[in-house]
């Protein structure tokens, strides 16, 4: 068995993480990819569940050794995924979700080209504000650049392959999860994970 | 709302047909094409619900006109998937079927690239075997004919995009229906289905 990797992009409050928590709940084939870091571990944050916690040098010699799929640097912290964690779980037969922006999606559609990936978009502007405002706690200002962010991270949707408008949350379930379905009914992921059934059909 | 065109190939025994009355009955988005043919109407075949029925000077004036996406000649009689009805179905936002062989399938595959082909396979050449003589009065050098032809069309699997093994229906009837299913969530059809409400979100 062999499983296929997934890229998962959306701008903050597109509900994006609650519907990846969601879809491995219900299908044990599908994993989140853990990352890499070099933030400080937080309370209640467990090293190889939250993250990989790993200190700066170790952080850069991989990078050296071109140990990760895409990496970035974020408010002076590394963020990045491993690539034989990725391909060690694909090995399993699990399909990896890479929860990553449009720039960690183009780093990956390079060197792993076969990846599929899927945007999740707001319904709209106005829900999209809402959603950021919820807490109702933030400045205007705070808000504002949430919003120009987000609308930075939506301009690059038609660099993917499946977009998915989280409009009702249990219909963009289903639509994201049917994208995984049909995914392993590729004829690339099917022949090889019957391979003994179809040479038995065509009497080899 | 624009619907995409689908080709569904199977061998004789695999369960195609049922497969596809049944998907087609679920989810009222999908239809499939009404083929054309010169063989003569039998009773209680109707006009434009089983077959579009026509001379063979008429069809063979549709061939030189171009009007065909694919024909064929089985028996003497010309069977053929019409261009225009297809096209006029897919503008008016129907996933449309061609349930055609794999020699149709290459045909529409140069004319359409753009088509999405599933090919449907029994679990095994004994449960073939077992369907093909499900009614226990053909004799055994015909059911070997069928047996030689449903392997030689399923030599034809690899030029497939997607491929659904029919062990149980009613798994096999929801992976075929999640195929259909992310097929609109592509990119393409989300962008042409959802524009305004894209632009909305771009700001533009």
């Amino acid at each position: 068995m062999s499983g296929s990797l997934y890229i998962v992009s959306a701008p903050s409050g597109a509900g994006k993480t609650s519907l990846v928590n969601k879809l491995i709940e219900q299908d044990s084939h599908i994993m989140v990819s853990v990352s890499t870091t070099t933030r400080p571990q937080r309370a209640g944050e467990q090293d190889g569940i939250n993250y990989h916690f790993s200190s700066v040098e170790g952080f850069q010699e991989k990078i050296e050794h071109g140990d990760f799929l895409e990496y970035a640097e974020v408010f002076g912290n590394y963020y990045g995924t491993s690539k034989s964690a990725v391909e060690s779980q694909l090995k399993a037969g699990k399909d990896v979700i890479l929860e990553i922006d449009w720039q960690g999606a183009q780093q990956i559609r390079k060197l792993m080209p076969q990846a599929t990936s899927i945007f999740i978009l707001p319904p709209s502007l106005e829900e999209l504000h809402r959603r950021l405002n919820n807490r109702g706690t933030d400045s205007a200002e705070i808000i504002d650049g949430r919003m120009n962010e987000a609308v930075n991270e939506m301009s690059h949707y038609h660099e993917y392959d499946f977009i998915v408008i989280n409009y009702h949350f249990e219909k963009a379930l289903e639509e994201l999860h049917s994208i995984f379905k049909a995914g392993r009914l590729t004829q690339k992921v099917q022949s090889q994970n019957h391979q003994n059934l179809i040479n038995g059909l065509l009497g080899k």
